[in-house]
This record gives structure tokens, C-alpha cells and sequence, in this order.
């Protein structure tokens, strides 16, 4: 059967990986309040929202979750990781939970603690959440920062989540071939990009049979521009576009899916009618570029020297000032994590990073172009995750 | 014409507001790093990723961007407000982009100065964002919280806001309508979902003409489940259902759209198929809790009044295990923001609060029954946004 979570087995490792961290720190537990890495270590996905939640990790015995009543169902239903709960009607609450956070986590034993703690304020805080920080709350108790530790754990991606990355890929490919089918003049790029999803999500649902849950809403696989249509394409993140899709234009795709939390990344160049020299040209140098920083990827080379191969493509072809931003990024649990592909950027490749390899050149009020592919760092160089064809024929709307 | 933005001269007004506040607090200049509070001020919205970004507030003279390259073309082309730009490549970066914002402000003469600042650290974070926070590069500056300025300045909605939450919430009738229409057993949830989003989104670019932009993705109206289908309805914000809509199922929806940024909330339990005498039951007691916390909405009652209000109607039904959160939150900008209508929240109710009103109440194993509606307070009470069918008719499938 086809792997769509990740294994509890697995989960025991990244445990034992966090205690051995506090192990080192001399931290008697951790507590976690950012959504991501709760769900990495626990398999709980929740709703961040004004209701301040958090995992308490404790140094020996049974995970622990801090949350308002909203979740607790939720999270007995998800995961057997984590048997203990303490939890609140709601925010803000007779009682502000920060209050509680700081007597639930006294009664625990951790009044005169070291705790290791993302987030000092114990909330992940957003829309309209507002408190003092626990800190404040638990004067005896020290709170160390966890630094960078979750984003350098997550950095190396294990066998079991390439996998999961690599399904992702599958049904962002069909994504995007229903994104390439439906796309037309006269289509809003919004309409486009909600029948390719309802499409690849419906086929999605029914390939991988019920044991197949999104975990981030309700397009398991989905599709889009973002805006990046005609002279808008010259602009990334852009959003939307204020006319239909038209004869000549430029379209900058986007294109994915949830497996077990993990995605990949799949952006295309598309061209709608003939293409113009012009169109070919830079079209031809950005898949080069792309080409480039593809080679560089290899055990030993750093992020720099991904983006420096790409730069030196465009920087040659006179293209410099069309550059709008470096070559790539991590990929995994969130769009975007470390590492970054970028000239200031020294770390190491290693084997098992993922990452966007998207080099771009943008000409504003005429039109941007840009390829992303998801690809695997190995022993030898690299794997492809994405594999949607990137040449101008087969990406040309006639 | 449709009014489907708010106007430079609210923006004026804006922008007055927060220099009176920082006249009084002796700020030089203010700065705000959350995207949401920087589209409120700037009418720019971007996407936060891990680039930092930040908006100067000047005591007098013009907004100034400090950011990424990959959005200055896009700022420029969105709002004439912002006409200084100081921009880095890309993030880290050859130089740290909070070392460059240090220097940048310290040119901007505020080396000495007094900065109201919505996060010391200078940057939004996430996304693997790393860095020294930005008061410990500027050492003789000093940073002032801006605690729930921005929080309390959104609270009470302008007559343009207002009319803006209006539009949305016609926008989301149509797509729940559609999803009504759409919704059948042996369907997934995400397949009835995304059909009533591309329906709704489709029609609402067609009516509104092309100076309609959404500010937020694809779906201009969307409408779906998150995962509340049969036994989970009973747990709000669970995301995902391993099997498709069944006859004898409880639904709880919800939908909404984008305009000019603001959005409405509108929730609705559907059951598929002749209602039983338990789902009938517990039908009839949401809605008559909902329709006392609605009576309760007026100026002078305060916010626990309103939760209170529904649940008495619960606890004197013998519910009280059935409940799981309060009864509704602020909605504008964001899909929550305060007023929380908490039992624990003292706050007055004022003219101009847009809240969702939406107790609900869950039985797990066996449902969720939940509406919710959008209303704006008024001098003599209230004004409902919304406007669905409320009752169980109207809401049965057969």
C-alpha cells in the first residue's frame, strides 16, 4: 500500500533526536507552540488561531498538549502520541490560558525548571491573540531559546518523508497537466486553476482510497497562477490579475499537493500562441540558468554555489538587472524552509536536503519566467522529484 | 459602481490615527512588520515568507518599504502611498537583511530615536526566517512595543469597512448556495468544495467587472466543510474526512469571499437526508442559542453578555458537555480578530463591531451542530451580513 504518513516509528526517532538535544542543554522539557513542528513531533495538525496551544516534551515520560477544549477530540482522534492533556474553554477565557499554561506546567514540576521553549511569549500568537509572555509568568523558571533547532533537524529530509515528497509530486504533475489542458483566452486565471485542482483533487481522493487525508484544506492537489499572467507574470507573488487570460501572454505556473503534510513544488513557463523571439529567448536562457544550478547540486557544493550557477547564466546573457530573487529554497512540511539557494548562503549541501530550483528573470511591463523544480539531494548529485516537461513546445498553448 | 476598495482618503485617516498615537507616545517613527497591519496601512498586501519586510511610518514625510526586491514592482504597482523603497536581493542574503534595515533607518536618521515596533526581532519570521532581532543591532534606538494598538484601531469598522464585509457576505451566499446545490452522497467534501468555489468565484469576476482583485489566492468566494461530515462535524476545524458524504450525514459548513481584502463568515449545519428526532432536537437548540446571543448584540452589553446569552440556552437544554468553544469572534481583515465574545471578555460592545455569532454544540462520535453569521453592531442593535436560511428545511438535503 502506498505510504501516506509518516510512521510512528519514525516519530519515536525524532523524539529521541529532541531528547538527546535537551539531554545536551540540560533542558527538563520543551515547549513547542509553533503549528508545524508539533505536528512533526506529535502527528497533531491544528488550526493556529488566537487560542494559544503548545506540546510540552518532557524529558521522560508521555508528550503533553496545552490547548483550548476546541482541539482536544481532534487530537485524541489524530495521534496516540500524546496521551496527557490539560485545556481551556476558550480564549480569552475567565482565566487568560497564559495564566494556566503557567500553573499547569508549575503542577508538572517545572516551576523552577530550564525549559526550552520556541517562543518565549507561549503562544504562537496572530489573530488578535494577546497576553504576556509566560516567561513573565514563571519567574523561577528558565527559558532557553531552541534557537535554530527545529529548522536544522527538519533540514535533512529522512527516507520516509522523500517518499512522501515524491507522491506529492505525482499528483502536482497531474495538476498541473489539467492546469495546461483547461488554460485558454478568455478564462479567468482563478476559474483555470479551480477546475484543475477539483480535478486533480477528485482523481487524487479516489486513487489513494480513504486512508488518503488532507492535512492543509480542502485541494489535496491544486494548481494556479497567482496572478502571474501576461505583464503581470513579471511580477512574483503577485496574486491576481484584473483580465482574463489572452493571446500572447506569459503565464507563470504554480503547482502541488499535501501527502502527509509534505509537498513539492512544480512551476512552469507557460506561452499562450506563438512564441516571439523575444519570448524564445528568455524562455531559453532561464531554462539554462535552471540547468545550471541543477548540476551544482551536489554533495560538498554550498546554496551559494547553486545560485551563483544560475546568476552566472543570466549575468552573461546581459540579463542582471531582471533578476528579482535567488535560486531556490528548502521544501517539506512548509512551501519554504532552509536551506536557502542563495549567494549568501554557505551551508553545505548534504544528501537528503530538498529543494526548489526556480531561477527567474523578470522584465516589468512585459512579462517574467520562471521554472520551479523539486528535486532530492543523493550521494551522487541529485533526483528529480518533479519530471513535467520544461521546453517551449510542449508548455506552448496553440 | 461597487465600492470594492477602501479609498485613499480612508487611508488618509488611517494614517492620521496612528501619528496622533505616536505624537502621544513621542515616537519618531513607527515600524510595522505584519503584513495584514501593512495592507491596512499602505493598501500593499504581499505574501510574508521568510524575506523580512517592513513598513516605516514616518512622524512626517512619506511610508517607506524596507524589503525584498522580489516585491518592490508589485508594491509600486499596488498602492501610490509607499514612495520610498530601500530593497535587499534576497534573504539571508551576502549581508543579513536585518543588518541592511539597521543601517537603512539609521540613515533614515532614527539611530537615536524612539520606534514604536509591532516585533523587536524586526522581521515576521516563519518560514525559516533567522536572525538577531533588530533592537539588538540598533543598540541606541530605542523600540517601544506597540502592545493591541493596531488591534484596537481595527475593532470598530468605518462605514467603508463595513461595506466592504456587505459585499463579501453576498458573495459567500452564492457560493454556500452553490455548495447546497452541489452537496450529495457518494461525493468528497473537497470535491463539493472546490465546485461551489469555482462556480462562486467564477460568477463573482464576471459580476464585479475587472476592477475586482482578490487579495488572497484563487477562490474570489469560496465554500466547504474542513473536514465537518458526518461523525466529524462533531469536531470543528478537523480539516479532512476519510469517506465521502453519506445519507444520514451532519454537515457543518462554512463561506465566505474576498473583498478588497475584508471577508464575512457564514457557517451552516446541512443534514442529508429526512432528519432524525436527536438531529431535530439538537437543531432546534443551536438555533435558539444562536438567536439569543444575536438579541443580545447591542451597544452597552458587553461581549461575555453575548456568550452568556447562548449558553444559558445550552445549559438549560442539559448541553453543557457539549459545548466546545465561545460564541463568536471579530471578523474584518482577518478570519478572526477581536472582539472575542468570551464569557472572560468585559470589553463594551460599540457601534461598528463586526463579529460571527456561532455557538455550537458537539456530540462526539455522533455530530456538530453549528451556524454562524456575520452582524454588525449598531446604535439601535444589530444588522445581520448575512442572510442564509437558518432553518432545518431550508437545510435538509434529500
Amino acid at each position: 500500500m502506498v505510504k501516506l504518513t509518516i510512521s510512528w516509528k519514525e516519530y519515536g526517532r525524532r523524539l529521541e533526536r529532541v531528547r538527546s538535544f535537551m539531554a545536551e542543554k540540560g533542558m527538563d522539557a520543551m515547549l513547542v507552540t509553533n503549528g508545524v513542528n508539533i505536528f512533526y513531533l506529535s502527528h497533531f495538525h491544528h488550526s493556529v488561531t488566537e487560542r494559544p496551544a503548545a506540546l510540552v516534551v518532557p524529558a521522560e515520560g508521555d508528550l503533553t498538549f496545552l490547548g483550548p477544549l476546541l482541539e482536544v477530540d481532534h487530537l485524541k482522534h489524530q495521534t496516540p502520541l500524546v496521551p496527557r492533556v490539560y485545556t481551556y474553554l476558550d480564549y480569552p477565557g475567565e482565566t487568560h490560558p497564559i495564566n494556566l499554561f503557567a500553573k499547569w506546567l508549575t503542577e508538572m514540576g517545572y516551576g523552577k525548571a530550564k525549559l526550552g521553549a520556541d517562543n518565549p511569549a507561549g503562544a504562537a500568537g496572530g489573530m488578535g491573540y494577546y497576553g504576556p509572555p509566560l516567561s513573565e509568568k514563571m519567574p523561577d523558571t528558565t527559558f532557553e531559546s531552541l534557537g535554530r533547532f527545529f529548522w536544522d533537524m527538519r533540514l535533512i529530509k529522512s527516507e520516509e518523508e522523500i517518499a512522501l515528497i515524491r507522491e506529492s509530486g505525482k499528483w502536482g504533475n497531474l495538476a498541473h497537466m489539467y492546469l495546461q489542458e483547461y488554460t485558454a483566452p478568455g478564462l479567468w486565471d482563478a476559474e483555470v486553476s479551480l477546475m484543475a485542482s477539483l480535478e486533480a483533487t477528485s482523481v487524487m481522493k479516489k486513487a489513494l482510497g480513504p486512508e488518503y487525508e488532507t492535512t492543509k484544506g480542502s485541494r489535496a492537489a491544486s494548481a494556479g497562477f497567482r496572478g502571474q499572467v501576461g505583464w503581470k507574470s513579471a511580477m512574483p507573488h503577485c496574486h491576481s490579475i484584473d483580465r482574463v487570460i489572452q493571446k500572447g501572454d506569459v503565464l507563470v505556473t504554480g503547482a502541488g499537493s499535501d501527502v502527509g503534510g509534505y509537498g513539492s513544488e512544480l512551476e512552469r513557463t507557460m506561452i499562450v500562441g506563438e512564441p516571439t523571439d523575444k519570448q524564445k529567448k528568455y524562455f531559453e536562457v532561464m531554462v539554462k540558468a535552471q540547468d545550471a544550478s541543477i548540476e551544482a547540486l551536489k554533495p560538498g557544493n554550498t546554496c551559494a554555489d547553486v545560485d551563483r550557477a544560475s546568476r552566472k547564466v543570466f549575468i552573461d546573457a546581459g540579463y542582471d538587472s531582471l533578476m528579482r530573487h535567488h535560486t531556490g529554497h528548502g521544501i517539506g512540511l512548509q512551501g519554504h524552509e532552509p536551506p536557502f539557494l542563495d549567494l549568501g548562503n554557505p551551508l553545505e549541501l548534504k544528501t537528503g536536503m530538498v529543494v526548489s530550483i526556480e531561477p527567474g528573470i523578470y522584465e516589468l511591463g512585459y512579462a517574467g519566467f520562471r521554472h520551479s523544480d523539486t528535486a532530492v539531494v543523493t550521494e551522487d548529485g541529485y533526483e528529480m522529484i518533479t519530471y513535467y516537461p520544461r521546453d517551449i513546445d510542449s508548455l506552448t498553448i496553440l
